[in-house]
């Protein structure tokens, strides 16, 4: 039986993430205490793969992934998936409060964050208190020692601990989503799919100013369209840096290939960290001189020159 | 007197960072318990200005900050520190023991991430018990109730608390440093010290994918430098997107001026963040043609042209 | 009285361009025996103006007229004129020939290029001789002891000398036309008319292979189109070149002075040769985000912060 | 016996640059009237090669012969020649003169403006006399009725009909040279000799102000240098543009085929003129991530990836 690692605890947005992965539905499922731990159990093949935060996330994480993917042992991004990001105010089962009893709430910082705007209006007496996950905020509500009235959690967890919901849809900004990673160790890269996404870090020579503009240029001269860029330290000291790029489009494009073999040539140190699906199944639309069509076509053109 | 906002508890790395800023020597310190309640007490008067971290910090915040800066009211970065990251090992004041007795020992996620070598050679039976903060997990220590036997954290900490150090320079990486910045409300830049850098946000309008390229092009074809870039999701929902992009340079030099007039022409949404001295002094190194008197030449002659 | 040099002998396209410019009606018309000669009467206060050939020219002159203006002193082109490019046959007054009776047809050698393909189909036996001009080798028509029996000429000059006419309209690619400049000495700049060209040559200094892709970004970046461009040896020797640039729009505007004043700042040898109406007088297009207004508000923008 | 078609008479700069091909040393010379029709021998078969002035030429033909070889049925450069630019004044044989004496002299329009200055200090009394070429005006000499007592020509010309040598080194610039090239019809190219060039025609779709920004960046993106760059109209309509371009670099080299497959793939009008041994000697130096051997290292990396 396949498992998956993923950042827990139990009843976090992760989690919620990785039910939406249809290939994990049968699989054992492990809550991790970091997004650290949860992709070194990729690599040392206790799990098949972990979900991850990589984006925007409630819990945090994002930066931790994305550093941890590009160091250490090689992993493969496989898939990703968008969850959409909505909470729940949840009162202690026992005694239950209105809201104007309420004296103090616990979540996690960023979700404190994303409700704030709710919180002011409709229980501005609660006082804050920080919670190490959504999860375990509103896990402690079941635990007579706990000192908070209620907690703000995702509504996949407030019904699975069957916990008194006092309101809903309480987020600030309605429609938000988060993305989450499928890792893998490298193999064999998921299909084309006409809708995919790519992942890399180009580690930078220190002292190399003009070197994003440079990558840049050989992404665009090949029709390719980014969707992430990051500048990161690479943690050895401030001042060396590694981009971290999302780009539209699989490894096995020529358009793709080609640009990677050119970031390769220039910066050896370029990470590959995978191809795969995009959450947002719209088609990827490129220039027309870059189809792989256009590719063959004009290394024939040159072939047929030197041919002669 | 002046008072000063902070990423607490007190003893976190962001308190060391406030400790070395000149400015802050005699002002009154106000632990907050996250970034955004930080930058919000600076943005209500309540503190004249905060210390928050930005790039690669022990405890988080990086991303939080980013959005915060950002979005919201108006706010100024102002200065710049960096604080050397080195880590102990503190045991409890009552019951100091070996390291081969230590059962479990609690930290902030990111610096326990920052000593796993250390500890996987040093103290391999040792459990990580998930602490909010360093400072909130070596505090702990001096706690009755408290069910661990050590914490990971700051030096200035261990000191202050005068808790038993059980080893020093734990941290797995030698040399490392994290970037905190002062914050302000808006008004009058800090003067240009030559050695100067700017922080700014350009929101993109949705569907443009040219957009990266044609931001970088304004940049360097006037010498400017980038020292970071973040594409960043607006929180609004995924794939509307805005930059976050540090630069050498103030915005009080032409070229600067120059350049951010320009992004503002395409993207008028640009929000300047600030300009100020950079925490390294090295001077920035700019090409000839882009210097302020070079400036001045180049419009002097098209303005002799005309005025003929 | 104005008077105006132009390409001669009388005849020539060149006259028929000067025709075409409105100031010049009244002036007295100086033929020169060289695009050169032209110019350097210009120079010399002789005349006010020249009419030369810049492009695909009948008579030739183009890249002397470049070489021309882009050395020696500074001259401005003031104006352009497009004449459409249209030949006769015309024969002997004395003794005109049918068609099939002509051996020789005398005319400039990239005339006789452009009617060749009905001259092979319809005075197949006709050899080519070599005339200095369209016009000599017409004029030639009336001298007795002229060998040849026929000349290719302009229509004006074909109706001006009243010679037989064989065959008109004889040129092999109907609707081509000729690009002539106005020349003087520099002086105010004609006023903008939104449908403006300037003209330049920036010299670049040896050993410099980026540099053309950085003149074409500090246009792009500014949203000014080129309409031609050409890298050309300085005569000097060979692999020190000047680039010569005809752009859209006039030195007033603010995008293109800006533009002007950047490549300045690179390359302070750069020559402005002139901002005048173009013969098309379509209105130029240009992004939205380089008009002056939009110039002036990024301008005021910036100066907002910095006077806070 | 192979045969080399010219730009005649014999005598002039081109014939001076015919006898520097080594391969044409046993071959039949034939002077052609123009470019064209030295051109045209070659497309027909009459001749194996021509060689024509490409720049700078004291003759003139350059724009004709880079607009004949863009149009028309295809044809290679397959080598280039430069040729030290100096002139003699010569006299008549008969009853050569003092400098003084003299009262017209004839020559090509574009040698009178390379000796202009040395004629008004030394001979500020002669007249010039416009001749079709060097060689006309000096061979004009040895025929009794003309009317001219001097002729400005090359030297080699000046020797071989044996002139009265009245002056010289008499060009304004020393060290000046032109280039020409050796065009045949279309077959293998040259080998790669390190030190090559490649020429080729770009013609542009209408209503395309970015392509000029585009064809650049698929060369600098992939280190490919030019050496040349000429916008110019097509002559069906002025507006509608080709470029046409000299580049560093062979056919052969990796990064000039993928640089021409990619120009290809945009416009794929595009027309390939030749890779040919450079004229001047010096290696063609390119960036190491430019080289075949990155070419093939990058496209391995990538193909392992795919392969796993």
């Amino acid at each position: 039986m396949k498992s998956y690692a993923y950042l827990g605890p139990e009843g976090t947005f992760t989690e919620a993430a990785l039910q939406r992965v249809p290939e994990a539905r049968e699989a054992e499922k492990v809550a991790a205490g970091s997004v650290i731990a949860a992709l070194n159990q990729v690599r040392s093949g206790d799990v098949e793969a972990a979900v991850v935060p990589i984006e925007n996330s409630v819990e945090g994480g994002v930066s931790a992934t994305l550093d941890e993917i590009a160091n250490g042992e090689e992993l493969y991004i496989v898939g990703e998936v968008l969850v959409p990001i909505s909470f729940m105010l949840v009162g202690r089962p026992d005694r239950p409060q209105q809201l104007d009893q309420l004296r103090s709430v616990a979540t996690h910082t960023h979700a404190w964050a994303q409700v704030r705007g709710w919180a002011q209006t409709h229980i501005p007496d609660a006082e804050f208190a920080q919670a190490s996950s959504t999860a375990a905020g509103a896990r402690g509500l079941l635990d007579d020692a706990t000192t908070y009235d209620a907690a703000v959690c995702a509504p996949h967890l407030a019904r699975s601990l069957d916990l008194p919901i006092l309101a809903e849809g309480i987020e600030d900004t309605t429609g938000a989503v988060t993305r989450f990673v499928v890792v893998a160790r490298p193999g064999r890269l998921p299909e084309r799919t006409g809708a995919d996404k790519s992942s890399l870090v180009v580690p930078l020579p220190e002292d190399h100013p003009g070197a994003l503009v440079q990558i840049m240029n050989q992404f665009a001269t090949r029709g390719v369209n980014l969707t992430r860029i990051e500048s990161r330290p690479t943690g050895e000291y401030l001042g060396k840096y590694f981009f971290s790029i999302d780009l539209e489009g699989h490894l096995g494009e020529e358009r793709v290939g080609a640009a990677l073999a050119a970031l390769y040539r220039m910066f050896p140190g370029v990470r590959f960290m995978g191809s795969y699906p995009r959450a947002e199944h719209s088609p990827t639309s490129i220039p027309a001189y870059t189809t792989d069509d256009a590719y063959q076509r004009g290394r024939a053109w040159v072939q047929n020159i030197l041919d002669r």
